[in-house]
């Protein structure tokens, strides 16, 4: 069975607002034809992902760059949309479906005018208010009455995540911030304040993933996808754990079994640090350190990109931005140019092994979300 | 490399307006648990398909029947999106990422209030009212002046689906028409009258898609699936042949080429019916007969439930009404009964190879459009 591999990979600069879902894709697609050269016959199927681009839209993307013709599929699985569009862009591999899918995943938040994305009307628990700021609110609460901490522990990932976002010519926030003037931000639900929340972003990415034979038929630098895990289900199942996020804990113990590997091998990891809080406990959950142990970790500088494991070293969700669909894939093309020594500034030194996580939906107590983990190595 | 089938088919009983299309989806699922009472924690994967079905939606439906846990997708390809989902489908248990997968496809029309599909305000052409109904009625009136042929040669077409789906209990629409009324029928873009185009419907079906080896494990009856195939473009290329539609010609093709069949070896085929001509142009295209010649294959009876090859013995979109992203599954579903000898009154007598054919989008000149071919065989 074909060898899945990543094969080429770019993200457009993530931006506060932009005019159309239709030229974030195609950009992203003719950025990726650019920097890896290929004949744009080699490209047998197309999966596109979005939360809110409406219908056809990976196909709308083909059009606008002369590219139709080839199957094209539609993915969405809220904040996991891009990284189930690579799973099934894997599968399609392995089946012999195809040998190159194009994977390109585009999200144009602002089409909200600066609001929230609508809530279900059934979800009688985000009627009351148990929206994603106020339940990653509750488990920072919780954490830090478990663990004994304060918010300026958490507060850290932003000023790490926002130093890192500095180094990185597509992030949407680009200035670092100090402890204080995160401590010191607008509250948006107590205790995480404006700067431990990700903005909303427009953006768009995307990546080659191909058969490992193709990649070289083709000339193509490839990293390998030794890992693809798409899980469902509630945030924390049973009487809610709110510290341990249990669709994330199923997915990367899959994830580390299928790719034979353990938290020690890891160089990076790009992880949904949507809210501050989200990336101590995915830090935890990668069992990089003790279970309460997530905010030291950050603290004594081991998740900086000089550390143990870089942990978000492209800015993360709190820097990069977070145009919903698109996230999981400029995930992965981040870790693509980490893994081929090409991140720049950024770069993590002599990194072979990298993780993208991406969760998503999961409201309150309704049976609605989607977690991706991917391994990429070299 | 693993064979897929289909282990399993329920389809609800299309309706005109219903409540919630999660109910509509699970009422699917649990009609498919109860037939073949498989043990849920069978079930490696799900993919959910829907136009309208807003995010999430399969998470919501796995979430309502307490399935909640493993991997789900949510696909949209317009009136392809369950084919496509179908297809993501073969490619999982082809690839080993599941051996069983549940597709499930539900569409809740009545949303839009007895209205169309809401336009792309960037298309051109469909704000000049190049809207479905008026596209198939250009495409009759050519088809009409090529042959030499009348308006009463597209109506039989209706007059053969209303009967098949006089035999159908899920059929929307139960009732016998004659010649004349349908001809006398509310004319809704010239040659088309109103029992010419089918009916906006709510609806939902249910398959399993499982490896060969996982169906005779749990004791399942199965229908191989001999070729899968989507296919993506416009309607017509070039200087836009009407009354050859491109990307069906394509994925008709690649599917008797991927199974080794050919026209003759077809028993049944439910096609995408949207229209009375829609019809006439798949039988030709399938090569049923000489192109031009499609009309002449219907009034002769050759498409008739005990001619040549049964065309849309289920009644078909006309029949049993489309409910856009539901259509591609339940025509898999009526594959399913037929080969399986399971469809009652409107059994086609010793049916051994079916072919499903779903196509949508493609509205005028845009490159958007979307075609799915499955043959499947026992």
């Amino acid at each position: 069975m074909s060898t899945p591999v990543i094969a080429g990979a770019h993200t457009v600069p993530f931006v506060k607002e932009s005019d159309h879902v239709v030229d974030l894709g195609s950009d992203a697609v003719r950025g990726l034809l650019s920097s890896t050269g290929i004949d744009r016959a080699a490209i047998d199927a197309v999966i596109s992902a979005s939360v809110m681009g409406g219908s056809l839209l990976g196909q709308k993307i083909l059009g606008r760059l002369s590219l139709t013709g080839r199957p094209v599929f539609n993915v969405e699985n809220a904040c996991a949309s891009g990284a189930s569009a690579a799973h099934l862009a894997v599968g399609m591999v392995r089946s012999g479906q195809a040998r190159v899918v194009l994977v390109v995943a585009a999200e144009r938040l602002s089409a909200l005018g600066g609001g929230a994305l609508p809530l279900d009307p059934t979800d009688v628990e985000a009627a009351q208010g148990a929206i994603m700021p106020a339940l990653y609110a509750m488990r920072a609460s919780r954490y830090l009455w478990e663990n004994d901490l304060q918010p300026s522990d958490l507060a850290l990932v932003s000023v790490k995540n926002r130093a890192n976002g500095a180094l990185n010519p597509i992030a949407r926030l680009q200035a670092k911030v100090t402890l204080d003037e995160v401590l010191e931000s607008k509250p948006v639900a107590d205790p995480l304040t404006l700067l431990q929340c990700c903005p909303n972003s427009d953006g768009a990415s995307a990546i080659l993933v191909c058969s490992e034979d193709a990649a070289k038929e083709l000339g193509l630098d490839a990293v390998t996808i030794a890992a693809s895990v798409i899980t469902s289900g509630v945030f924390s199942e049973g009487p809610r754990d709110l510290t341990s996020p249990d669709i994330t804990v199923r997915a990367i113990n899959e994830a580390y079994a299928a790719a034979g590997i353990g938290p020690s091998d890891i160089d990076l990891a790009e992880v949904h640090d949507a809210f501050s809080i989200a990336e101590i406990l995915y830090i935890e959950t990668l069992g990089l350190c003790e279970r309460g142990g997530g905010a030291r970790y950050v603290a004594d500088g081991r998740a900086n990109i000089d550390g143990d494991v870089a942990m978000n070293p492209s800015g993360g969700l709190i820097s990069r931005g977070h145009p919903v669909g698109a996230t999981g894939v400029a995930q992965l093309a981040e870790a693509y140019d980490q893994l081929l020594g090409r991140a720049g500034a950024r770069q993590v030194p002599g990194a072979s092994v990298a993780l993208t996580h991406v969760t998503g939906g999961g409201i309150a107590g309704v049976d609605n979300g989607a977690c991706g983990v991917h391994v990429l190595t070299v």
